[in-house]
């Protein structure tokens, strides 16, 4: 992987972050290396995330789903970090088999799938540590009873994907139903490279071998300078940016099968950076598309804000056809992929001269490989800049308050954390 | 549809709007709409677009999509304006057909797309004002070659929604293709309610009458006060929130056939207001997904935010079963809409507890006339903030800078801005 930051320097951008400024930076980062070197030794948690490379037994994932072979179709129930990291993966490169996530509640939508897939020949993971996750229980329920109705025996269809204890953990006992572990140490957000992310990828026949070599490689090769090591430089940059006044970070794959993966990172630093009144706002963008959207307002609006520009530099591609149409001959003898980095490229100038900051971000390929080296190398960019932020990178407790009003709203227990959506002041318009 | 602008006032949240600073707002409200009125009776370009319920012609959009009644599958070849809003309608409600929007120019998902679907059963709605967007006719260029390779007919199967004169008019008339008119003084991400949004929920067999007859009543009732008209109610609170300090937008709909809605209204804010260094940074979130995510950032990071929650007040509804598994009982007996309806409410109460902003916004249903009403809605929003900020809200000069360079690049011509191309600064990591 590249990072290429020379479009956020002080001498190209405002914000910008002053060539000095980043070699000071450059002390802080060997000083959150060691940081995270130590807790990754000592399997502390969070850190432990980085470790996954290594500690995860693909094997495990294999078998866990083997039995599954004959089926066309995942439905993967769980949300958040039980959801996106599989769907990253799946979404990019998933081509015999259908994976869909009830990452949601909506009667609506969850009605039309079930009504739309064949429950004959799908099967079903439900993932949560806890297995008390209100959302992901009641579509496991939903689902289980329409399997039911169906007459499919959900137990020969259902694999869990929880912790060592409690309801989910309870019912693959009771029911012999194959249980994959959620690895202590890893909060959801960072488990992608784990059994919660990778079991879905094993299901669509994908090389988690791969993803995990890629990742493995970036891994190994983490060092105490952002000069050195792709992952840090981001990191490190986003941090520098945003204390500069750059509060969104607008994410930009070019290319469709990385539009999950935005959402993914989207996750990955709100969580993990949002809090103690810090942290950028992560926006999720796709290119080329969102040229015609989005960009009026990165080039000519507030600087606030920067830009990551990500792209393979290789793809399979298809020639556009020759054409006689008035004004459009230049585009015959050309591919789709050149049309799409010449709009790469006219992208970074154009936001270049309008002098806000923008980072570009190239894998190889869009690959088992190159994904494991991305999402490994996004989650140690996080971490770097939680270190740099000086924030508790691990924790998630403003996710905690809305889910004890809403159980207390349900009847679930006495929570004064309901009392307060009585308290709801209103000025309604109608 | 209601506006419930309560906890955005200054004694509930920081940013906040002051009572008094509201009502001397509203004055700037009276000459806003007085504006936006004379706009509309003399159809200036942009303003025109709120005459579009009373303006278009349904009849002529049935008749042209009619020759495509045994097609269930729909290529929308448009980006941009050119997509979001046929989209956004299609998303939400089609059951019977499935529309793609091929608004990007990635190769291999243009592949993989082709060769999913039975292109004998496939229209093709090929859609650029201009006739000369390099990305759709490219677009185009390739999914005519795959109808001749797969042996289709391609003129049998194609419509064009254009302007009056072009490439894609001429080849209309060459062909005797079904020729749709794109109405002038409106601007693509104005044009969701024109011949543009309409044609392909046509094909979809929405009612698109409804939607029609859902913005009519919006346009009929817009008056010169923001607590008489919830759509300027919106568009003055989003300015206010931003004068303040509220520079993020997060338009969070509980509905996963709004989805597409947050992407639309994503495009028509960004390129609408960024631009003479303003303009609110749209992001697109959705409810109860992104509460286990982007509501870490909202509720504890910067109060540099407002949010948008969204929801129909009525939906299907599918009951949650009754279970044994234990601390779950709580759950039998509701509904995935009375869970989704609970979070709803705790996200929203989790956000006034931290004093940050949030706007409540509810449609009756998300049906054809709610859409219609919610479209219209914002557009007429986001014309009143236009006039706020005082800024050219139908003009993108910035989206055309990087066209030019793109076109330089592929051959298309001599433009300066290719040569910023080869300026780059680089500061390679690897």
């Amino acid at each position: 992987m590249k990072v290429d930051i020379g479009n956020a320097l002080a001498s190209e951008a405002t914000p910008g972050v002053p060539e000095g400024a980043l070699d000071r930076l450059d002390r802080r980062v060997a000083d959150a290396h060691d940081t995270i070197a130590a807790g990754r030794a000592a399997s502390t948690h969070g850190y432990e995330s980085l470790n996954l490379p290594s500690t995860v037994d693909p094997e495990a994932i294999r078998a866990a789903v083997a039995p599954f072979d004959d089926c066309d179709t995942l439905l993967n129930v769980g949300i958040g970090g039980s959801a996106l990291g599989a769907a990253t993966l799946t979404d990019a490169l998933a081509d015999d088999v259908e994976a869909y996530y009830l990452d949601n509640v909506d009667p609506e939508w969850i009605e039309d799938l079930l009504s739309e897939i064949d429950l004959e020949s799908t099967a079903v993971n439900v993932v949560s540590r806890s297995g008390t996750t209100a959302e992901t229980l009641a579509n496991f329920l939903v689902v289980r009873e329409a399997m039911d109705d169906a007459g499919v025996d959900w137990t020969e269809r259902t694999w869990v994907t929880t912790g060592e204890a409690g309801n989910l953990r309870n019912l693959a006992d009771q029911h012999d139903l194959p249980a994959l572990d959620v690895p202590d140490g890893v909060p959801g957000r960072f488990s992608a490279l784990s059994t919660v992310g990778l079991a879905a990828a094993a299901f669509a026949d994908l090389d988690i071998e791969a993803v995990l070599a890629g990742a493995g490689e970036v891994a190994d090769d983490l060092s105490g300078s952002l000069y050195d090591t792709p992952a840090y430089a981001y990191g490190a940059i986003t941090y520098a940016l945003d204390v500069r006044g750059a509060g969104v970070n607008a994410m930009m794959p070019y290319a469709e099968s990385l539009e999950t993966f935005a959402e993914w990172y989207a996750q990955l630093s709100a969580e993990s950076l949002g809090k103690d009144g810090l942290g950028q706002t992560p926006v999720r963008a796709l290119g080329a598309t969102d040229q015609h959207s989005q960009l009026q307002l990165y080039r000519a609006g507030p600087h606030d804000k920067m830009v990551t520009l990500v792209r393979p530099e290789e793809r399979a591609d298809r020639a556009i056809p020759e054409t006689d149409l008035e004004g459009l001959s230049y585009l015959g003898g050309s591919t789709l992929g050149d049309l799409l980095d010449a709009e790469f490229e006219a992208t970074e100038a154009s936001l270049a001269q309008a002098d806000l900051p923008n980072v570009r971000i190239e894998i190889d390929e869009v690959d088992e490989r190159g994904l494991g080296e991305l999402l490994y190398s996004m989650e140690a960019a996080t971490i770097l800049a939680g270190e740099l932020y000086d924030v508790d990178t691990f924790v998630q407790p403003a996710v905690e308050w809305g889910k004890k009003a809403a159980r207390g709203l349900l009847g679930g227990g006495e929570f004064e954390e309901a009392d307060a959506v009585d308290q709801k002041t209103e000025l309604v318009v109608e």
